[in-house]
């Protein structure tokens, strides 16, 4: 049987407002709510990052191959600077960005090293100007390059303590302050991974600001065949790049991919249900919510109607947006919204685009049940009160689930707002 | 005087629902509310595509270098298939994407040919099973590599009869429905021309999906120079090119890129005054809501609450999500949000990130004038009825605006929906 799973705390859930009156308290969905201050304008501050990262107290987070370093399934561990000083060096950080890029050198490895945030509730001495707080920092470890052996040598250690790179796509079994930050962590640690190639120009680029930026170097001094009185020999001079259009202005190629999609609880004319719908590798009696990429140059609402006809042929009217979830597989913000069916638009059709193996209507009782009886996560059992053949839906962790939530606590009844 | 801006019609505005009795009526923002269906699921279709762009109703929006053919404007010009069959050639989609993978030649520029969807409203005789209306694509006419003198052909000829490809960052001018159908195509040109490259392993990509998307094809059959019995020649088989990670399975490197950014008005704890903030290259008195990019694994609540921290000190509590707005430049989605100050999070800060010239709270009353009488583009003047020294505030074209509309107007009271 599951656990109960944990969820953020929403923030500031106790200072009533004109907001939360009219519209209710806030949904914190799994994987939000972290505990760090980015201090994102920080991170090009190199006499921040410089202390930052050498200050005993500072935590790293290890990402092998994605998968973080944990003590046991709900809590990550961390490492210090000591730990990983021989994969690292003292600083990554001792040359300024203008050095790093002028010093370029495509045949080095360099790790990435992300800076996270402060933990501002933690002070344990770490001080810069008016911030203060333990810094956070995330480090990729998988073996690779010419750093494959150092590499190496951090996990060897870290596993002879007993510490493990927790496997498995979704390390869902976090608690939710760390989940946060191990989101963090992987949707940066696997852009950075995914693109070490320019899309403007096609050569490889180098990570700055911390592990937030990649840029298009215009020079390199990887070692290159010289041709010197018949023999070959080797020099460091720099060597001209071919032109990047990346390096005139800003390109949102240097920064992070994050791609919007929508995920809907869409509600019956009449209000009475729900449109379900489930794919065809997915447990018995299993059903969610629709979900989809946003595209280009269309609102959020629009490609709510857009995804809904096109799985389901059902067409909606007034789309209002509930509540949002990053999901860092690989890099997705999740906006939850709640739509309405018009009164003639209610009739399934699934030929469209056939991605769904079956979508239905289920009443709002029908919900209400499985939402306290039927929810798990994918591979798991539902709870000891299920019976089989009864509706089974997402777990709490899932936005999913809290649209289900909110359309059965009364998020559209007029004067109400959401009771569970 | 800047004239009446053309907003986009709310999607069924007059249909009565829960939703938007509790809510009131969807906002719908400028470049959204496309009339064309985007028919997503048929742009791999073969049989579809390949009768759509031969059909003489359809219409071919031209972009020299981001720009869109106008008559006026206000007004896109379309162009027909005989006009483009010189650049496209008679059916670009002749071979299966297959076929054009198997067939990928690095050294033939294909023109970027786009397909944005079915205007169903039309019916000028297209029709494809279930699916009629008249096809819109988008067609890159800027003059490139193997083909710029068809390319220049094209825009010289459209150029005399007497159409025109608008000049200008933002073409706000044009009417709203053509405003959307010209965002969708330049967001999807732009990142077509910005992506020649793949980020996963360097090597030339191809597009496919009628546009939408791009792939890293295993073989290239360009021209290479071998040596055969001391003569070089040219041969044309194909070439195998490097392992790319992106052929494995599904990556997000071949999908359009889209960036969340968050844009938010911000209430005092009172409701009674709204947090503005300028920048310093905008007009005197010019101010506008505060915004920013989502980043990687934060909720667009926590994007909006890090946004205003780091821009202006202020502190919020609960976050609502009001409507969004698809910007295509390059590729942006905004999500409009309303927030509300904690009661001693009020306290105006710029120095975290000194992205801002200035914040200042002000009162709603001065913001309702400013919206009768200070509105306009950055580079246009204020209506008659401004007076010098007011406050000045985006057009209504402007997400920001809507926003502060909704304020003003009533959003956050209890029982109550936006009125203006
Ligand atoms: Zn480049
Ligand atoms: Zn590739």
């Amino acid at each position: 049987m599951p656990g109960q799973p944990d969820l953020p705390d929403p923030a500031h859930a106790d200072v009533d407002s004109m907001l939360s009156r009219k519209f209710g308290r806030e949904v914190a969905n799994y994987f939000s709510g972290s505990p760090l201050n980015r201090v994102s304008f920080l991170r090009a501050d190199h006499g921040f990052i410089s202390k930052a990262i050498t200050h005993p107290s500072t935590s790293f987070l290890l990402l092998n191959d994605l998968a973080p370093l944990t003590s046991d399934p709900s809590h990550l561990a961390y490492a210090n600077h000591d730990d990983v000083r021989k994969l690292i060096g003292n600083n990554p950080f001792e040359k300024t960005e203008q050095e790093m890029i002028s010093a370029y050198n495509s045949s080095i490895t360099l790790p990435l090293v992300l800076f996270l945030g402060l933990d501002e509730t933690k002070k344990d001495g770490f001080e810069h100007g008016i911030y203060s707080g333990t810094p956070f920092f995330a480090i990729d470890v998988t073996p690779k390059g010419s750093v494959e052996k150092e590499a190496q040598s951090v996990i060897e250690e870290m596993k002879k303590r007993g510490l493990a790179f927790a496997e498995g796509r979704l390390n869902m079994t976090l608690n939710a302050p760390e989940a946060a930050i191990f989101a963090q962590a992987r949707a940066l640690t696997d852009w950075n991974a995914r693109n070490p190639f320019c899309g403007g120009c096609g050569q490889p680029t180098l990570s700055i600001n911390a592990g937030t930026k990649r840029v298009c170097p215009p020079t390199d001094i990887a070692s290159l065949p010289t041709v010197q009185g018949g023999a070959t020999t080797t020099e460091a001079t720099p060597r001209q790049r071919e032109a990047c259009v990346t390096r005139k202005g800003i390109s949102n190629l240097s920064f992070p991919r994050t791609d919007p999609t929508v995920i809907m609880a869409v509600v019956s004319h009449d209000g009475k249900r729900v449109l379900l719908g489930r794919q065809k590798r997915w447990p018995p009696h299993w059903y969610s919510t629709l979900a989809g990429f946003c595209e280009p140059a269309e609102s959020v609402e629009e490609a709510v109607r857009r995804e809904v006809w096109e799985e389901s042929g059902v067409l909606l009217g007034r789309v209002v947006i509930h509540s949002t979830q990053p999901w860092p597989y690989p890099a997705n913000l999740m906006i939850g919204a709640i739509g309405q069916a018009l009164p003639d638009g209610e009739k399934i059709h699934l030929e469209h685009d056939p991605e769904l193996e079956d979508a239905k209507w289920v009443e709002i009782d029908e919900i209400e049940e499985a939402l306290r009886v039927g929810t798990s996560g994918l591979g798991e059992a539902a709870g000891s009160e299920y019976k089989e053949g009864g509706l089974r839906l997402p777990p709490a962790t899932a936005i999913a689930n809290q649209l289900l939530r909110a359309v059965v606590g009364g998020f559209l009844d007029a004067g109400e707002t959401s009771k569970i």
